[in-house]
């Protein structure tokens, strides 16, 4: 494919980048230290919208609200996107399901819209209800507040352990017209505010059918955002969100068409972007890991060993000591149920090969220390079974993850 | 059942208190700080054998021979056992099966026996060839050094990264004699000397047949040792063995008689004591936990279920941090792949009700302080969908889990 002048162009930018969004973020007294909570964002029409939600059984009663307005198969029409961090309105019984109602009412009055125009999210603490009264005067705040400079606000107040804001947003050329997207996200972990490993949201001006927005949306989180792990645990209140609002002009994709692709590359590379962020931020994380699993006998073999070496605790420690301890990764694949034969693989840490057909080779351990020693590193087993490739993105497991995890409530 | 006098009576004792045991630990040098790594346990006649050996697609070179003299569904029969810690044998190629081999025939040359009557296992780090000079040394020593009361060095000789010994014996009637059953076993995590989660070796001087012997320790295997889980790691060396000589004069067991059940059970406490101080002597671990899960749908739920709660760093670190945050336990418990209504389950740590059908409760947090503040804690979720119950024995992850696992092989 020939991307010429439609390449994207990577820019400084947030959620309000893209034409007809507008955002805020505000403190409104859910979080003890008075650090921003609330975030809005609007489009001013309504967008056609898409969304993924956590496999958790245990859900969220906002998340939940969230669901009946953004139908899994179909996709949604949404105006405003409200979010909260410092409680996650989780597990507290019919009065959380009242109150998201209470929320999407007050909304949607705010913004003369229909009710299932509105996304609800909360992220936080679990099994504590909800302070209404300082929600309610957060979202009067917020509503007033909204500018077309606010999505660095809004990013903001969904932040909880994060230690650096996530924002990306690019540029793509369609049928003449300049198209943004843009996405931001929090992740880090399940600490205080517990239970809230991640929430993205992405917007864009250009026009793409509900369906094919689904679908973009689907295909491109399996790569990206379901790449990656912190510590295995996956949380009650989970999603990615997009926003479609036609406001570019450029024309509206309908089809597997060619800017459609262009699109779904784009939207891509976004969320590569924020998953990278994500994984880099963990709680308590001192390094990027990439787990590259080749040429495994299925896709699904691929995607268990990958899966099954990232969540190792031995394997993240050892990354964290930067220790060149192969033998856990080797290890890790042969628990996790991806069926190889182990006297074939080979194991690498950055491209210094320490296990060739299952045999350890003499290797120089100065260069593996170098390789250990940066911030990034990727580590990759080849079955040589078959010709299915996966990764996963995690980072290693540090003292500051004990810390920040053995005290949360406080 | 009354079990009147033969019930089961706990004494202090080691694997050679079962009448017609040796056994003897010494140091060959192949951990470099000169402490004990080499152990040998001698039956005065050939025992009937059983064995239970790692799950994981990777093996080592001396279990897997081990494998070959301990056939999975019928047992074996066996003289001696031979394992040295400070190096696993395995992921090094042909030598590491000819370096079993080897050990294999000058084991059975020392003890006058057959090779098929030789068990050997290997536990430390992986990928490096054993140093057979030390090896050999260390066998000969071994032997010489066989006496009655070497038990408890064998058991040294087998530690890795554990702190304190674990072993286990009990005494039991049956018609009229006295038998004894005792049991040693190394576990803690998987570092330096590395991938080496567990090892456990029991003799008895009843008189049980392979078919009886190895059906009685498949059960309690999956009852005891199967229910422990320190990292979600298991090793390429994991291996249970037990020896049954006869020697108490006590009656054959050949079938699911009366003195089978009294076996089994008596057999099922020593396993059980041994899982728990594994669970609890984890690496960097501070307290023993003890995950339930009651009234799940199937025994699939149940297992699911506590084994995901287990293996959760963030449940892990909570109760490391002594803070009650129950919400990790059902998230834990909600993304397990187990099936239940989460608006109708209980949590509870220790005995205090923290949700009750799925809604938090308001809880005196002083009471659970006290709760978490003890080394043993039960974490336990009743899912109220059916009669399964299951457990898991783990422990928390502290800064000595970071600590030991970022340096391992220095």
């Amino acid at each position: 494919m020939k991307w010429g002048k439609r390449m994207k162009k990577v820019i400084n930018g947030s959620i309000t980048t893209p034409k007809g969004y507008k955002a805020a973020g505000v403190s409104c007294g859910i979080k003890k230290n008075a650090s921003p909570d609330l975030a809005m964002i609007v489009s001013d029409c309504v967008a056609n919208s898409a969304g993924v939600f956590t496999q958790n059984l245990v859900k969220g009663h906002s998340l939940l609200k969230s669901m009946e307005h953004i139908c899994f198969d179909d996709g949604g029409r949404t105006k405003v996107v409200v979010i909260n961090s410092g409680n996650a309105n989780a597990c507290v019984g019919a009065q959380g399901d009242e109150d998201a109602v209470s929320v999407v009412k007050q909304t949607s009055k705010l913004a003369c819209c229909q009710q299932n125009e509105i996304i609800f999210g909360s992220t936080g603490v679990i099994g504590v209800k909800m302070d209404m009264t300082s929600l309610s005067s957060g979202i009067k705040k917020a509503h007033k507040k909204l500018s077309a400079n606010g999505g660095h606000d809004a990013e903001l107040a969904i932040m909880t352990t994060d230690l650096i804001p996530k924002e990306v947003s690019v540029k793509i050329e369609l049928a003449g017209k300049e198209v943004t997207i843009s996405g931001m996200a929090k992740g880090s972990g399940m600490i205080h505010p517990d239970m809230a490993t991640m929430i993205g949201i992405i917007t864009t001006d250009a026009a793409v059918s509900r369906k094919m927005l689904n679908q973009a949306l689907k295909t491109t989180v399996k790569k990206t955002f379901n790449r990656v792990s912190v510590d295995g645990d996956t949380s009650v209140c989970d999603m990615v969100i997009i926003l479609a609002n036609g406001m570019s002009q450029a024309p509206l994709i309908d089809t597997e068409s060619f800017d459609f692709e262009l699109f779904s590359t784009a939207l891509t590379f976004v969320c590569t972007q924020l998953s990278k962020m994500i994984a880099k931020d963990g709680e308590g994380a001192t390094k990027l890991i990439n787990v590259m699993v080749n040429n495994a006998l299925t896709s699904e073999d691929a995607y268990k060993a990958a899966v099954s070496i990232a969540k190792s605790p031995l394997v993240k420690t050892a990354i964290f000591g930067e220790d060149a301890n192969w033998g856990r990764i080797l290890t890790a694949a042969g628990y996790s149920g991806a069926i190889f034969n182990p006297n074939k693989v080979n194991v690498s840490i950055g491209d210094l090969m320490m296990c060739k057909h299952g045999v350890g080779l003499e290797f120089d351990e100065a260069r593996a220390k170098e390789i250990l020693s940066k911030d990034e590193v990727s580590l990759t087993i080849d079955l040589i079974e078959g010709t299915h490739n996966d990764h996963v993105w995690t980072c290693d497991f540090s003292h500051g993850y004990i810390e920040i995890n053995g005290s949360y409530r406080s």
